[in-house]
């Protein structure tokens, strides 16, 4: 469903091509200091534009509708709103019968028996990341007020496998001309964040972390620490040593192989995680699908516009998520340690 | 916390050397037919005493004390216990104060200020795998009863890197005479799926399978379809053809990058994803860890008996955790689908 | 929290004199008509206005956010959004300081360390009922689709202590002379829901409505069938006989003293629950209070607009509580049969 | 379904006749001393035996399988056990076909499509009580670890309408030679819980609390503080003053309408609210039922044992149920204010 969070709930609505999209979040902290400019920074990080991503042009503007009083938040829910402005139905009226390969528009058809939303992904649409920006930007408010250092930094790290940044805009200028999209990978880390944030076995860091990411349209993989690299390797190699470095109490964060997770809790260790974004489903070139009303097989070219490689969009949406499962697990711990 | 799922809804008790684990099904839909042997073939796959497993022994027969009557499953709250006899508590005695790296001893310690079981793991033990691999043979039964073809297989392709099988056994002795151990990864198959399975955004397939997966011991990484090769690749190679080969009412499984999924739905192809576990973190080898009751580093030899590789005994606990996940998925979607 | 429900679940948001409240629907069955007019008759019915309902007149006009696509429901979060516009807030600027006796003022300014929005009670005020009404006309459209003479009604059975409704024009008017307030009770039936909706033990029919009806502000008791003087009854005189009138498949509904649910399950009969509502709290009389700024005892005349009985007006809101509950138990019910 | 709360979260299990029945606690503090004697006054109070209920004698030995090590709670999930010895089930077989009028015999035989076990009630049997019973100890010592001296205590006010309790033992003796059975009143009343308590909306005191009294069997009525009394009564009869009497930082006890709740959040005065229990329904006289298999009406003499007023049993119940609400609003409470 849409809701996401145990204490700290995110609920996300909207379509692309509907009038207003929006988040509600239940079981945010009172008294933390909350404008609408709070969101601007991290909204822009999203926003398109820049070599690689769509066109498509909107203002963004988060507006408040409830959850803060004389700039700070109440505690009740927080919901912010934002207007779809710049939407071109017209461009998606003809993929009704005709899904476009590697989007939503035929499991969503057949799901919920035609009475789906098909402009531009309706509610599958990667714009619905953009209320969950928002929320992260809550997120790390209540966060930073607890964990005083806490920083989260997503990086694009490759993309098409390239690792080089200054072969990146000659990669998308020829992806461009030749109507194809591209992929990518994105590193996430977190620090100062305390030992013991997470729940025992169903809600491990782990288990949350990749519940929210795979929420993100695109996703194919999510990994902690050595990662997939971690199943060649020996126990020898792979563990992590325990220590108290410089009277500190966490755990050493020489090695870090676990990504900064034991036991599906945090170590004291930064959290390290990567995800992989898969090149984006809409491309200029002609795709095989099938046409439902003629029923028989069809080549498409998808009108409309469309980031080459949205990944380059993404860090600011990985930094979110991360903040919201993480604010909750902070709550979730607080609610144990409640005495 | 220690349930998951929505209407299908599984929570495991227990600790390692406590006197009994168990798993508490709730949402189970009535007249299954159900005895005790049903689960052994399952717990029997999961069992230790192969190469490279640990010498514990556990009878682990299944004990159904409540949710079945005259054979058949009540639809109310399905009870599984399995006693633990073969505990070797005194091993772990000196592991309160020395944490083994890898494990959950240190952060387990500090979240739950030192009230924690910690022989042998307590209740962040492998051991909790049992009821879950349980709870999987109950949800494979719902699943059939829908679906009537619906199989799940895991696999384990690769440990250590390495995929030529014959060259296994040579590696594991090579491992025990070397004190050490060994990772590996699984891949899973499911058929027979029906189209539109899975929740929008935050109940995608991928988000709820992914944080169950995460949910047992061990795991570094989980990729769906092309997974992390995803984000090398072209749109014009990764995106699935859209058809409907042979009147079928599915998409075509010819090429399936995406593992079966499209927007967090299900796509009538196979599901496919991989998993990636780390080697065993208890090895025979020296270890640096902390000793926080003399305050000083120190060197550990993990005593106790352990798994050399224990992703050897992880594919059907894969099979398991997908099948709980598909059954839930089938129960919310037919709720949506209720007229 | 602010959410309610299990798969059909219900997100209130807003505060009495913010710029806009709102709900958002998860979990809406895909493919049913709905408009913004579908919305007009109950939320009239809930309007102030009438005679011992507070002045303050609001258009109530429903804007449809998201969810609907061409007339139709599209399985995606439904959202719907009031704007607040004759909002008078200077009324409320003394408050602050001085809680008004029955309101939540004094609670919540101590739950939320003086953070939460003191206007006309805020997040805690009985406007927040309007949406629960607006998802009260979903939840019935979803009912009706399935149980198609499914009927709700509720009815003001008596306010302050009198039956004779005849009565009712001069004791408002006394009230309103006076500057005092009074309660009511209202009598609920449901119809034509089938046998066996509701979960065992804790999810039981009278579990659930009681919760939501207890949301409702100023709710202070909620019985079922013979209620309260079910107590004051033998066993032989309460219990309802079962059978099976006119090939029907329902219990007889001769005498009903169990309201309609056996062992928390609907047994076929007519749903029948009452809920006692307390007199308005705001009063145009002094009442004694503390003043938190002169930290001294202080006597308070409520200003603003109020209801002298704002019971008149809760009958639609506990037909729309009730339709929520029961939409809700009609789709896990629906989970659980699926096959 | 059989699971109750957002962080201590309680699922129950069992049947009336199967082999053990028990109780899984997710979310208990660590560190809380606990021992299997400390259920036992509690499942005393609860036990039958006493003039007006059943022979049916059980050990109702408490078993500890999880979650206390070394004598105090871990943090991991405690699962409490009882064995159900003392099964006649042979007096229940002929139920199948002919339900128990006032039962949930008829309802759950629908619902699960008569795969429910029917052995005494099976799962919605009042035997379920005693792990909920259990689980209210353990609440308790939560709430006293935060709350010094907060103290729950409730008492049966009135049985079939006599509240002079020196004419009860005459009223049940004439009950049982009628072969009748008869309900009461219970009167709840805990102390020394903060302002705050509970949460806007949908989980106020009064819906978590009415949720969960609601759950245990026979129940007809809830209500808080003037209850239904409120509903005749002016406001300026029925509100509270607000003050701050000798320095202390809670609202006035004096008068206490709102039974210690406003707008949903405690208000530091106590907690009175009252239950009212139906006559039990198994009576030694005959009933008018259906016989299924014979598709006829019949009269039905309940065979088997019963209590002639089971409310008599129940203080230790509704006081469970209260500590069991609280100490989880304790712990939302407790997560809202981390910082």
């Amino acid at each position: 469903m849409d809701s996401f969070g145990s204490i700290f709930r995110v609920t996300v609505f909207g379509e692309s091509h509907g009038s207003q999209i929006g988040v509600v979040l239940d079981g945010v902290q009172p008294g933390i200091p909350l404008s609408e400019e709070d969101f601007l920074a991290d909204i822009d990080r999203r926003r398109s534009g820049a070599r690689g991503t769509t066109p498509r042009k909107e203002s963004d503007t988060p507006i408040i509708i409830s959850g803060v009083f004389e700039g700070h938040t109440t505690g009740a829910p927080l919901t912010v709103l934002f207007e779809n402005n710049n939407t071109h139905s017209s461009d998606y009226s003809l993929l009704r019968n005709v899904p476009r390969p590697g989007h939503a528009d035929y499991t969503a058809s057949v799901k919920f028996d035609k009475a789906n939303d098909p402009r531009g992904g309706g509610h599958f649409s990667g714009r619905l990341t953009l209320p969950i920006v928002a929320a992260g930007v809550v997120a790390k408010k209540m966060l930073v007020r607890k964990f005083e250092d806490y920083t989260v930094n997503a990086e694009l790290l490759e993309i098409g496998g390239v690792t080089d940044k200054s072969a990146w805009p000659a990669l998308l200028d020829k992806l461009i001309a030749e109507g194809d999209s591209v992929g990518g990978i994105v590193e996430c880390t977190a620090i100062d964040i305390p030992v013991g944030l997470g729940e025992p076995l169903f809600d491990s860091t782990e288990s949350l972390l990749s519940h929210a990411i795979f929420s993100i349209p695109g996703v194919r993989g999510v990994e902690f620490g050595d990662g997939f690299k971690a199943s060649k390797m020996r126990g020898s190699e792979h563990n992590d040593p325990i220590g108290l470095p410089d009277g500190s109490n966490i755990a050493y964060p020489v090695k870090n192989g676990a990504g900064g997770i034991n036991g599906g809790l945090t170590n004291g260790n930064p959290l390290v995680f990567r995800v992989a974004f898969k090149p984006t489903s809409s491309i200029h070139r002609p795709q095989e699908t099938y046409d439902f009303s003629k029923e028989e097989m069809t080549s498409l070219v998808v009108p409309g516009r469309h980031d080459v490689c949205f990944a380059l969009r993404t860090p600011v949406i990985v930094e979110a998520v991360t903040s919201i499962v993480l604010a909750d697990l902070m709550l979730v711990d607080g609610a144990r340690k409640t005495k």
